[in-house]
């Protein structure tokens, strides 16, 4: 066997993001793997026929990780974004002036909840964010077709209509990227849009979605994911290849999550072989990580190299 | 301050499994949390009361759990249930005689991919089970009402029609207990909707199911959360106090995600008294471990304590 | 391939500790893992030639296990024994009188340091029992024969006059099962071996056990290895046969340590073949859980297996 | 409460590795924590009278740390050093032109065997590395003073002897900064002093380093510690404290590992001003992460702001 020798990493003073991932993919463990990563992510770019599915899960848009993504989105890094519910909320409270904050993750939990202070982690949020999103939310429901929607459909009318030009949504929908939230129910939003059917109508039918989700992934010619966290986005977007006669050529997923206890958001990429959703010639990858501290580099990396 | 000592655990022979864990109970670290879990479920069904909102994500069918699962809604354990789609597709295919097998992590999945051979971490499926599931379901699907229904109601249709005593989603028809799955179009029946809904009528609209969720936790006197792994379930459970003027009384979650990276999945159950999900009189207790591990130990005890 | 069907799990009441963890082991994931593990380990108790090497790590002590540890060394289930430095200086406390107690890992620190209170995740210790301990081994050093000694051997003249019969260190010398503990002068034990050194005369030389550790190895028909966490304890007794003609027979580890940074604690056990460390025909088992809540079961099964 | 709102992370093209980690500590969770280390540890070297406890665990020599390891030690962020007993051994081994190599963690074990390959998770090197290291060491040890010397004279000793300006142990000793490895008796140093001292003389008690850390202790003014990874070397900086009137005055601690089961090398870092060990002002962070994934971006970063 030849095996090619580790190199040291040499950290030279001013080196740049993406020479130092390099480094570190000449070397071992996890350092290795986001090189690796990266290189997979930047091929996929290369490729104009790529195209690629964000998997966006996780508390990333209250974790300071908005204005990459929706960069991602504006600069046509992501062909399709699925997403949980909450990135959305998260989203839409910000282009409307709710700002998250620093906090600490040793706060007495009574306490906020008097001050009517919501935590995630070492984040707070004033709770009347989610009165004011549900006054925003009605008004432009109410602007809505009355048509049967997807999920997708939905979004995008919703996007249309987000007064931030920052915004993850409103980028999507004015670049025209569709956005899948398959547990949208599971949000505030779902909560705003029923309380908004109690006495109007909207009319919005999940199952639908899978028709373009569908044609998205037997259109491709060839198609990546970048898996940030798991959850319902990674289970989407490996199970559109399932009853599909195509699988995902290459495959990138960054997560702290385990494979040992069976859950999906954890499992090896290259489970995703077996039933059919990954390439056997696929490339892929699983950088165990915390999204916060590695998504800023390989955005970094991948500037440097031109995209 | 005055402690309690820690009591060196004493593994009589024949020790019952209930005893067992009050000894764990006395010491620390894990063990002492699972003591606590099953004291807090313990009073959680003493209470008559008391509503139970239990929360299954990860593969726990595949995993072999399905009996207990089932038998926890049969015994009256669980008054709600919320659900990833996955668990209950695995579900329908056991009623139907598909078996999951044993086989290992460490298979060739190019191998089992030739073989039609999906794989879950160290359970095994062949893919035509998912063959035969559409044809089931869709057979299922044309006896179902045409009217607009929410997600529980449409599973509620679903599992009447299961022809094994044995199925989870059957034995919740059976027993009129709700379940939800506010990620159902992430799922095989969500697929499987949809190709159904190709040629034929069905409709079922996953916001209507806020009414009842709505209902369900402002009708509680008391309600306690036991969440199994975490995902869209223990997002649903919580998030339905968030907007209701009560709080769930008593909370377990079981999980081996972590906290420091923000998801909700790994986060403190504490987190929840900011947000008014969690009563800051509640007791709460996360123990740290693969369900597969501890929940048929916390089942054995409490059956022993009675229930 | 055929495979065997995963058994649901049926938790009868009053089923009894090793029969539940038989029905686990014919289900999947970390279960599955507690019962081969069990399997492994009867296995190599029924071997009356076997020589197994128990390894301890993390704070086990503090965490309420002594009894447990005492017992396996007493029951002739660990004929040599790897531990950390810090577990003998619990048990030796725990000898004297100091017990520890049940904390809080929420509790104020800077508070509990002006209480002199030691904390060890929700265990409490009154740093006193760190000055009594000092009184008490000078004095049982000045007893200890002045020769040049390895740890194993210091260990026993230490462990022989703890007036404690349920002192793990004690039960090893009564029962004279070899204890060692590479890592020692990383205690208060080498903390205060060091102060008696200043005006007495003391010689321990850990590099002195290799001899008998290679003993034990070359003279072992067979041998296991059950490493409960892992650190040095892990990597001594695996490491003993990388320097043998021999390789340990069979494995068990319980850890929450994770293999993909590398680290020895979390490595798979398999690696060890490639190091001629394990043989290649051996079994082993990597439960991935934490020690306190597993721990007790597997006695409780192998106890009612008979042992 | 006024809170420092969340700036979302902007990643420019180009952007410094220094300023993309000030961007990340305006952010939350991981991201933030590392932005903090980095200042932490930035603040622990503009105060010239700090003396820096650098601890190395994991193995971060095979994992391609080694150049970084040797510059921090030769560039003085390093006063004292605390490690296992692998990354010295590794890196002699590398001195003497034993490559580590770039293999995969998806190996055939017991082909590996066959071919005498050793593997460290995706990390491979030929076994005759130790072949060659006895030979090698014990030629180093035959011109080694025969007097009684604690761990950290021997490694100071050895380190002279290495042939190879870019050895960390060499350059240890080039600098006169301290290694300290009390578990040293834990390695293949370990293995062949004792081999050694089967014919010949060699007398290191590792007791005897209590006195130099004692000194180091006691005699810093303000003192800072940079764990990588956890285990012996955590314990041993973090004990040093324990017995002294001192406390360190700032930490920073990188690690997978979880605080939940109590083991030490997870534990969170404020546990220390329990015990007295760290100062009740000082400023500490833990990063949860795989060392050779952050270690290089913060070596990155504190050299573009001048160390």
């Amino acid at each position: 066997m030849h095996h090619k020798k580790i190199n040291h990493i040499n950290v030279k003073k001013n080196i740049p993001v993406s020479k130092l991932i390099k480094e570190m993919q000449g070397a071992a463990f996890g350092g290795r793997r986001l090189g690796e990563a990266t290189d997979i992510l930047e091929e996929s770019l290369r490729d104009k026929e790529n195209v690629m599915f964000l998997g966006i899960a996780g508390a990333l848009v209250p974790a300071g990780m908005r204005q990459i993504l929706r960069d991602m989105i504006n600069d046509g890094w992501a062909n399709v974004v699925v997403t949980t519910g909450a990135n959305i909320v998260h989203d839409i409270m910000e282009a409307y002036g709710h700002s998250h904050s620093r906090g600490t993750e040793r706060a007495d939990d009574v306490k906020l909840r008097e001050q009517k202070i919501d935590r995630i982690y070492d984040v707070f949020l004033p709770n009347e964010a989610y009165e004011d999103l549900e006054k925003k939310l009605h008004k432009i429901f109410s602007t809505m077709p009355k048509k049967r929607m997807g999920v997708r459909e939905f979004l995008f009318e919703l996007g249309k209509k987000i007064p931030d030009k920052n915004s993850i949504l409103r980028t999507a929908a004015d670049k025209n990227i569709p956005v899948f939230c398959p547990g949208i129910a599971d949000s505030a939003i779902g909560f705003h849009a029923w309380s908004y059917m109690l006495e109007n109508e909207l009319n919005v039918d999940t199952f639908l979605d899978m028709n373009e989700m569908m044609d998205l992934t037997w259109g491709a010619k060839n198609s990546s994911i970048f898996i940030l966290g798991g959850g319902v986005p990674k289970d989407f977007i490996m199970q559109a290849m399932q009853f599909s006669p195509k699988q995902h050529s290459s495959a990138v997923q960054i997560t702290m999550d385990r494979p040992e206890h069976g859950g999906l958001s954890g499992a090896e990429l290259r489970e995703g072989i077996s039933w059919g959703k990954l390439s056997k010639n696929s490339k892929y990858c699983t950088v165990v990580a915390d999204v916060t501290i590695v998504l800023p580099f390989i955005v970094g990396a991948l500037k440097e190299r031109g995209f």
